[in-house]
């Protein structure tokens, strides 16, 4: 598999983690150390893994979860870093949401696999499309 | 010059380029290739240099631009990549306003500087700070 195909593969495991629930799967996904940040859209920025983790449970408890269909998916892998835009087209409870988003990722040839660094997530104003 | 002392400087150069409406200094400022990508707060994402320049070029004529005050600013440098995590606090017609941002770039050794190659930004809600 090249580095793109392993980078999606990643970013997709982000997305099935976040439907399911799941936050063990997420600290499997994410690079757990104090560079990392996350925002939710509409929320402020979470810095280091403690606080990410945190913001997770507090929206997995939360229930009502979207499912995400995904579109306009672009990966750039530049060395051990990488990153993908994309729109994050909320289906559920968020119906009809778009939310523009991108998560990079670095490669951590120790656990031979791409951590996701940061995530950060924007709503798309219908007014503005 | 130190790596993360060069992105600051690019990242600083880029505000700057903003707060005067200056589309030239843009210009020198990102990548002008096919795969960068910028969000604007609740716009869609803008793909390709072309138009991530045509969006700036319709901010610059609309006006009222706003004074960027910078906060929270982490920047990671991963080999030729880099990214910087910021909070945009807006002033002048937005005064008040929080954008949580995300800037990334890539080393351009021929031309032996730190291109912008996504901008990423979401409207911070005071409901969720």
């Amino acid at each position: 598999m090249d580095a793109a195909s392993e980078v999606l593969a990643a970013n997709r495991r982000y997305y099935e983690a976040f439907e399911a629930a799941d936050l063990d799967a997420m600290a499997q996904i994410w690079e757990r150390s104090a560079r990392v940040t996350c925002t939710h859209p509409g929320w402020p920025t979470r810095r280091s893994w403690g606080q990410v983790a945190a913001s997770f449970f507090a929206l997995f408890q939360g229930g009502a979860l979207p499912q995400f269909l995904i579109t306009e998916e672009q990966v750039v892998v530049s060395g051990d870093t990488a990153w993908v835009s994309l729109d994050e087209n909320l289906l559920g409870q968020h119906d009809g949401v778009t939310v523009a988003a991108v998560n990079i990722f670095v490669r951590d040839p120790a656990a031979g696999r791409w951590a996701m660094v940061c995530h950060l997530g924007s709503a798309v104003q219908a007014t503005l499309s």
